[in-house]
């Protein structure tokens, strides 16, 4: 039986009542976190957001039914409580902010009465995650999340507040949007009013938001929610949240400068850490030749050295078929490592595969002088010295080599160097290493498609002074694209757009888009171009894994409220569901595999 | 030819600079408003986001080359000048807020050349809707749609930072979410990885808001884009944005107080109006016997008055037969409209008719002292007296009677008090007279379902002392709902959650579910009532509407960047449209009607 709180009001949270109101009356509410019984005293420890308060129910004071009225509290019964703040009976809990105060109740109502929940409020216990998911609202009243969700909504606050005092406009754009073909799959609205015919959520509010530099607002920004229909992994969701924006009469130091002030701001409030500016800055062929990765973790060095030219002459094949091939020679020292048993150097090996590696060639230069590789039979002895020299490998060391094309390479090498990293505790974790990677190249081939694609999207800007090679030499175009990087996770990122007709003409070309491609799916904003549209720039973070970084969050879903498991559906409210055939029926579609009955 | 912004950064927009900077050199980009040519000047209008800036062209001091250029700049062309600030040499501007001054330029780029847009970019000029939203971009340069979106970008913060300051945390909830039988119809999204199956876009947060607050989260807000696939009027939108919020152990009074500052707030920050607190609340049942309306106009009077007791042994079979239905007859008395004529009288009924009205009673109490009237050949002389007596007649006023079932009745006069307030400029258009209506009912009797509905929706809290009266007069029992309305119209509502076991049970059986009926709808909902729930609280805005309110606009379009017309297509992206056949395969799904070749 629940009773009503008519009568009563809140007159503070758990954590607000402090020794400073000792002898005043207070009326507090919430969950019982736990009921202990201590002679003819039963204590009671009272959970809200804002932390714990422990209630005293005395035998000798109260009357027979209020004593059994508390006697009868099990954990997350809600309860309203009146009572008077006192200095705690017995000793201090340094562990509680209420600590050393306790409540003397005189009035007690059970708000609500809970069943036994399938696991305890408590974040030291591990749940598994589809019974956490399933009872969605119950973990959520666990601490951690509680915390995660305040400093989700303390970030945006703070986003906001900095974004509209330098002047970018909040402005919404639409949910059901057109659907585009390029890039990864929309999610699809059938129209009812128009049938055989579907909005498509949005990816990102790109398009709309160029619109609106078109429209002259200068400045804006949006944290909105964006859609794809994706093979979801462990860090994505079918519905994710953008920190999206996009200024107009700016280059690319002028979108930097906001935005280091604004991270600058957000790890200050929420972590208390002074990020230096102006951060650091790379060009992308500098981060994939010194990290072999356009988000490389500054946080430790490990870099790549280009040994091309040293094993140049050499007789090994697959140092010689890799520079034949137009590809490179490029080596870790993993320093410290050089006495490592031969398991663990397999294991290497077998990591390298994972990333498209034939193999992985290497030198142990063991503490005791000796040296053991993998290759040393096929050099000769000055080509081994200066290898290691090249290398500066001394002993104690072990030098791994990757001898494939560029692209091969650095992707097995940028991921070797963080998996020994991470391995052999390499990583200072109290450091935050930001990084600008600058100069993406502007255009990526795709074997899947057999033609260069937009590696950021078809409106980002060239660098002028390569258009004159992006016939001969597309790939080597530079993009003014640039990502912002936190200890090798991509933040954000964005770019300065065309404005001009001709060199979009030039992009469309390199894209491989007639005029009338082009205009089949971006027709709109090459319209809205005709008529005046100012040179503008944008970026965009993910919120999801900007939060996941300031709460330390392994898990994307931990800083979500309501996420969805891998197969994009919610184990809380079973959706997606069936739904009735005459709702079909009005929207013009039917199932292709009907049901069985 | 577009040229480049290189070299130069934005010193100032356009109103930023003022005859404080006299002498200065500044540099300021925007678009061609208009340009004028004079003996050997040439005069440019420079617009931006922040207003118009003169620019001033010099033939004597400018090259030839500079000055050609500046003679080939056309409406909407987009620059860059550089130059210095002077005292205007012409008459001051006084509509100006840079009216005292001109820029002496001495450097100028063409950013982006423009062709004539389709409508001048002036909101003087009344312009198609059509052309309007098909070239949105160009509309939304126009100076009202510009200071809308900044008031739209305004009040969210406001919000934002008000409920944040009062404890309320921002919290995201799903887009992708169940579908519900229930009220209107859902947006459905086909799911690729479970075929046949379907998201459900939400109408309102209503349940997710409820989850968290038996997660303990206290206070929630969120300004949410909500979904309904109905027929469009003019100020519906397929998707549309609510100021949506959530409060744990509070009641009525809090709720109301809170929303009271907000909006307090709201329109003296926008508006500079001071809204008096408390504000004026009035029970359903008042405003219904009062103005025939659940959100009356209170900026004026001609109040209905309930006559069914004056005329009860009357003989006019209309009045009569009403009466005898379990009906009323009420009346309006529009003063000074006594000397109308009677096709002026004539519309006033057919106006009735569409509101259901069967017909109009009326008496003209004549400024000459003379009474005409439709049906006083139906009542005694003494009845006619005792009749306009009650409704205080006095010459020169005209009365107007409906007789029905109160339904229908209120519907009438509630109506047609509006309809003539309109008309005759009866309503002063500058007050702001806000209006909480409480004690809604709880029930509906739906004719279309045959059984009631809840009026809010199923979680909405009964007066308790009503209850026991639920099953013999289900449609008296009052509800704890509130709306808060302003000048007539709704600009939101909500209510105290049942937060009760018994009571939600009492509450199905009302609305005729089966107990499995209410777990197929709203099953997570009651499995996390069982785990210990707070009494909880609501209330959403719409914020389009709140909006326009505040903006003073008719159309809800006006305060949306990229709105949706009546068939719920976007007239800029032709959204919806087709979609591959293959996307369609991998959804499970195929049209009904094909598409013909």
């Amino acid at each position: 039986m629940a009773e009503s709180m008519s009568g009563l009001a809140r007159s503070h949270r758990c954590t607000e009542v402090s020794n400073k109101l000792i002898g005043t009356e207070v009326t507090v509410m919430g969950w019982v976190q736990k009921r202990r019984n201590l002679g003819s005293l039963i204590f009671v420890d009272l959970r809200d957001r804002s932390g714990i308060l422990q209630l005293v129910f005395d035998q000798e004071v109260l009357s027979e039914e209020d004593y059994n009225k508390a006697n009868s509290l099990r954990s997350e019964y809600v309860v309203a409580a009146v009572g008077t703040v006192e200095k705690r009976s017995a000793a201090i809990n340094e562990n509680l902010k209420t600590g050393d105060i306790e409540i003397k109740v005189h009035t007690l109502r059970i708000l609500s009465e809970s069943e036994t929940p399938p696991f305890p409020i408590d974040e030291k216990q591990t749940v598994k995650d589809e019974l956490r998911l399933k009872y969605r609202y119950l973990d959520l009243r666990r601490p951690n999340l509680q915390r995660n969700l305040r400093i989700r909504n303390d970030v945006t606050r703070m986003v906001r507040n900095f974004l509209g005092d330098e002047g970018f406009l909040e402005i919404e754009t639409p949910v059901l949007g057109k659907s585009t073909p390029e890039g990864a799959r929309d999610y699809l609205v059938p129209s009812r009013v128009h049938p055989g015919e579907f909005y498509g959520l949005p990816q990102s509010p790109q398009l709309f938001k160029q619109l609106l530099m078109c429209s002259g607002f200068d400045r804006y920004y949006q944290i909105a929610k964006c859609f794809r229909d994706e093979d979801l992994r462990a860090d994505r969701q079918p519905e994710f949240t953008q920190i999206d924006m996009e200024l107009s009469f700016v280059d690319v130091d002028d979108v930097i400068d906001v935005n280091e002030r604004l991270l600058k701001k957000i790890f200050k409030e929420v972590l208390d850490i002074d990020v230096q500016l102006p951060m650091l800055r790379m060009t992308y062929k500098e981060a994939m030749d010194r990290f072999g990765s356009d988000k490389p973790d500054m946080r430790f060095g490990m870099e790549l050295t280009n040994v091309s030219d040293t094993v140049a002459g050499c007789d090994f094949m697959v140092f010689k078929g890799a520079l034949e091939n137009g590809g490179s020679v490029r080596g870790l020292n993993a320093k410290g490592l050089g006495d490592l048993g031969r398991k663990k150097i397999d294991g290497f090996v077998d990591y390298a595969k994972d990333f498209g590696a034939k193999g992985l060639a290497y030198i142990q230069l063991k503490s005791d002088g000796t040296v053991k590789s993998s290759f040393a039979k096929f050099m000769k002895e000055e080509e081994m010295d200066a290898l290691i020299k090249a290398m500066d490998g001394q002993a104690g060391d072990l030098l791994l080599f990757a001898a494939d094309k560029d692209k091969v390479v650095f992707d097995v090498l940028g991921n070797l160097r963080l998996h020994i990293a991470k391995q052999y505790d390499m990583i200072d974790k109290s450091q935050y290493k930001f990084l600008w990677v600058t100069e993406f190249p502007l255009l990526e081939w795709s074997d899947e498609q057999n033609r260069y694609t937009a590696m950021h999207h078809p409106f980002t800007m060239p660098f002028e002074e390569d258009l004159e090679f992006i016939d001969e030499r597309p790939g080597d175009v530079r993009a003014k694209a640039y990502d912002i990087v936190l200890n090798g996770t991509e933040l954000g990122g964005g770019s300065i757009r065309i404005h001009q007709d001709d060199i979009q003409e030039k992009m469309f070309e390199a894209l491989g888009f007639t005029k009338e491609d082009a205009y089949n799916r971006f027709g709109f904003l090459l319209d809205a171009f005709k008529f005046g549209v100012p040179p503008h720039a944008g970026l965009a973070y993910g919120l999801d894994r900007l939060v996941m970084w300031l709460t330390g969050e392994d898990s994307i879903r931990d800083v979500i409220a309501f996420p969805k498991v891998k197969d994009a559906s919610c184990l809380m409210t079973q959706a997606p569901g069936p739904v009735d055939t005459l709702q079909l029926e009005e929207l013009g579609i039917e199932l292709s595999t009907p049901e069985e009955e």
